[in-house]
């Protein structure tokens, strides 16, 4: 199963080489994952609104071509690998206008229970695991 | 003429006090503009590539009411004084669920030439100042 | 009463027209206070952890010349105004090098309790208004 | 050869689980990398004045404990590996105050010549391989 969400460059994203500076692009996941959450009916902000939070733990991003302003990007997002206490979503993304790759990556986020201190690792919620499998 | 612009808040564009950090509305006008401009057919890269930038050269900002993370936002944007060498927009960000007003501003932007060295202010090119009269 | 903080850009705080994006003065600004209330004996994150918080309610800016990526800034902060419920900072920024004026503005804080939901205003604490009177 | 980089979290860094967003390290690594290539005599600005632009293509993060609003926290950098068109540089965050790991990661840079249309790949220039040799 795969998301796919749309967005279009902010001017502000774009730093003095011309292109989209490469900060954004874990926004840009970070957007998409949102995305796919609520599509799938589980709301990312829901799970913290019950003290469970998924922090991100691990990053991987490899850029391929540079994005630029107003450029249309679509980011396509799946998980590919979930355990039960950690979740990775793939992510690639594409021009829209002209189908180039632009970047790939993959994020792997943690579970905490955000109401014990300090913070506590723990299983994802029922709620988020049966989602991917 | 007004235009509206709907975003979604990202989960960066919050801060530890649980809401929408201040400098991201300036980022939501930004989008906002850029948008309008290009539903007007006059895309703000374009100018760029004619060698114009229109550099912001004050900012108003009000906070009426805090943005929470996933928050769908209004953002109306309309022009409302122009010169030969500025123009001026001014936005009123609404929450789409309950109508609730979350800020208003205004942003001024001279008008510079890219390809003189230093930049130096010139008049707006007619692309844009016959939009708005 | 007034502290100067410096720092210097950051290249992710560029953006295309090859200046520093004007988004990111807020975050300049609020780093100078940051320093000048811990310089003073006040650390706001001491404020936050006693449940209690300054969030920007108005702000101004105004700007002069641009900044570049490795410039060195300094940014001068000093509290203007103050009311029971209210404090405004006052800023203006300088390149180290040449003393050319950056940008000049102002943010105006209100006071909350974050323990009471939803957020309620509430009077400065004693410890903030007698830093400035 | 290793360099360190001193730098507070601003608030505008944090988000709302109370800690720094994950991509705002990516600011850190390459304010720490601008800092050690000045320390070294090759400010990187001075080689985008020359035409050259050295991009990100690949970037590893593994974040290791949470950093807070006002943390002290020091970036080391250092060159782990160099091509003779790349560079990549490794770093390592720690919390000054009590050592704490905060965050581990790598930076593969690329070699481009801005002056070409498109951009095309180059050698690294012999003031960058002769530092690290």
């Amino acid at each position: 199963m795969q998301y796919e969400h749309r967005l279009q460059v902010r001017y502000g994203e774009t730093d003095q080489m011309g292109v989209v500076h490469h900060a954004n692009y874990l926004l840009y996941f970070e957007e998409a994952r949102t995305k796919f959450l609520a599509h799938l009916g589980e709301p990312y902000g829901e799970l913290e609104k019950q003290g469970i939070a998924l922090p991100v733990r691990k990053v991987d991003l490899r850029f391929r071509s540079p994005a630029h302003y107003e450029d249309e990007l679509v980011v396509m997002v799946r998980v590919d690998r979930i355990t039960p206490a950690s979740v990775r979503f793939a992510y690639s993304i594409e021009r829209e206008d002209d189908g180039v790759l632009i970047a790939t990556g993959s994020t792997e986020l943690a579970c905490i229970d955000m109401r014990s201190t300090p913070r506590k690792a723990r299983v994802l919620p029922d709620s988020i695991t049966r989602l991917f499998h």
